[in-house]
């Protein structure tokens, strides 16, 4: 058994040696490949197009943590996504940067600078900014645990409503009671079915006038001209996205230069090379041992 | 006894109130003391000229936590700074903001943003990144606590070099020691005679090379010019400064528009009206008891 490396050759040098060291085979590149018969796992950001090439393949391992992207696999063969602890550090990172940097007026401040302007706005203590997290998965409740610890109140959002960690959720049904009392709004919600499009123009009007876009999910939940037509009103007031529709964002795309709007350019996970290649290892032997896969995607729900 | 409020009137609104509500005097603007001698304490954020014209005077008060602006009160008159935990969470705010900002290359990601450019750049894992503190008192000790629970190493430095809350921290003598092990460094060291001028050109090129810079202190600390030519040589990466010499920053300083520094303008800490008002009554009322003033400061220390 084999796992056939389909990515970048920087991270294919990483793997390389985190799989010698633990005894197990890798191959890099389709091009490599003697035996299809030898591969039964595939690590690519999004698989080749034949998959029925190989006849033992047991897993397709996304090298990112959103799987929303891929094609499905053919049946027997498992999806899994890349749980690795520094995905979820660099995307908890990114978002509660994010999330002061709105906060703060961040925005203006660059704005203002961008004209030499040394000009104060009042700012709000973090006790009286309600954040409202929608996505509480191990990044979303990452992220709540740091925000409280920073003296916001939080709320969380979920399809279920189940609550975690002493984070109170809300469930589908009560997603108009969220947006009310949600000023600074995070979406960190997986791309499916029900998550596409969501982010409309009677979602944004839903929020508390002024209120601020954190989006780290994935760029096609949120109708960026709804966006824009909701920060010209006052309805929305400043937003940092990470995520957008299409990516890249063209050049001449008005967010990149709207003066409440900050655009990074998905940066938000970043998978630490060697963090991924010890999740490949530990895909292939949960396999091994007849256990649950780690990450492993339920093609029902899409993520 | 009577406070004397010499502030914005939208400030003196909340103080009148809090007072009110206390059982407290207080006199709003100078043009309203019919009784000099009734004047006990004045809050400001610089002292008026003649202080000798209040002969019962017993403390003033300063509206910020940061003295370095006050000449000296005459004696058996005490000076007080603002000890407020809204200062203190915001500074602490700011400060975990910029570090973010820095540790994510925000300023190389804001430069491609104003040119519609979409590019990733490597990205370290915050466990990889050394931080270090100068200055460890209450906001120090925030903003280590926070970046420690991001996965931060994080190192102090103070004069005294005594340990903080579990915080190893190296003294005036560790100082080279502390810059050789700082990939990031932030400044929260109040203004004396000691750290006047400290960051200047031999000071920065104490640090790793590509070192990032987060100043929060006081902006006579830190030589822009010696900033200036560090970032243009490298031996800086990127800088956040929230203080400036002089301050405001002048409208065609080369700071404002570097690719690699973001300037704010000293929107750090800004006092809660009503959390200031309420450390003034807490003032007024260990006076009363004979108990040490909160906030009061060591005039040989300066802070």
């Amino acid at each position: 058994m084999a796992l056939l490396f389909l990515s970048t050759p920087e991270r294919g040098a990483v793997w390389k040696q985190v799989f010698a060291e633990a005894g197990e085979e890798i191959v890099i590149g389709a091009d490599a490949v003697t035996d299809p018969a030898a591969i039964t796992h595939i690590l690519c950001w999004s698989p080749p197009g034949d998959l029925t090439l190989y006849p033992n393949l047991q897993a397709v391992i996304c090298s990112g943590a959103g799987v929303d992207h891929i094609r499905p696999v053919p049946e027997g063969v498992a999806l899994v996504r890349t749980l690795a602890p520094g995905i979820e550090g660099m995307v908890r990172d990114w978002v509660v940067m994010a999330s002061l940097m709105l906060h703060r007026d961040m925005p203006a401040y660059l704005d203002q600078a961008g004209q030499g302007l040394w000009q104060e706005h009042p700012t709000r203590q973090a006790r009286s900014r309600r954040v409202g997290i929608m996505g509480t998965g191990r990044i979303g409740r990452k992220v709540a645990e740091t925000l409280r610890a920073l003296d916001f109140p939080v709320l969380g959002y979920s399809r279920s409503g189940r609550p975690v960690e002493g984070l109170e959720v809300c469930g589908q049904d009560m997603l108009d009671t969220f947006l009310a009392q949600t000023d600074l709004l995070i979406c960190l919600l997986p791309l499916t079915d029900e998550t596409r499009g969501l982010m409309d123009a009677a979602f944004l009007a839903k929020l508390p006038k002024g209120a601020l876009l954190v989006h780290a999910g994935r760029g096609a939940q949120l109708h960026l001209d709804a966006l824009g037509a909701a920060l010209d009103s006052g309805q929305i007031g400043a937003a940092m996205l990470d995520v957008t529709d299409p990516e890249p964002l063209p050049q001449d795309h008005w967010a990149w230069t709207h003066p409440k709007v900050v655009v990074t350019p998905h940066i938000g996970s970043v998978t630490d090379y060697e963090e991924g290649a010890r999740h490949g290892l530990n895909v292939i032997r949960a396999g091994r041992a007849g256990e649950e896969l780690p990450g492993l995607v339920d093609p029902a729900r899409g993520y």
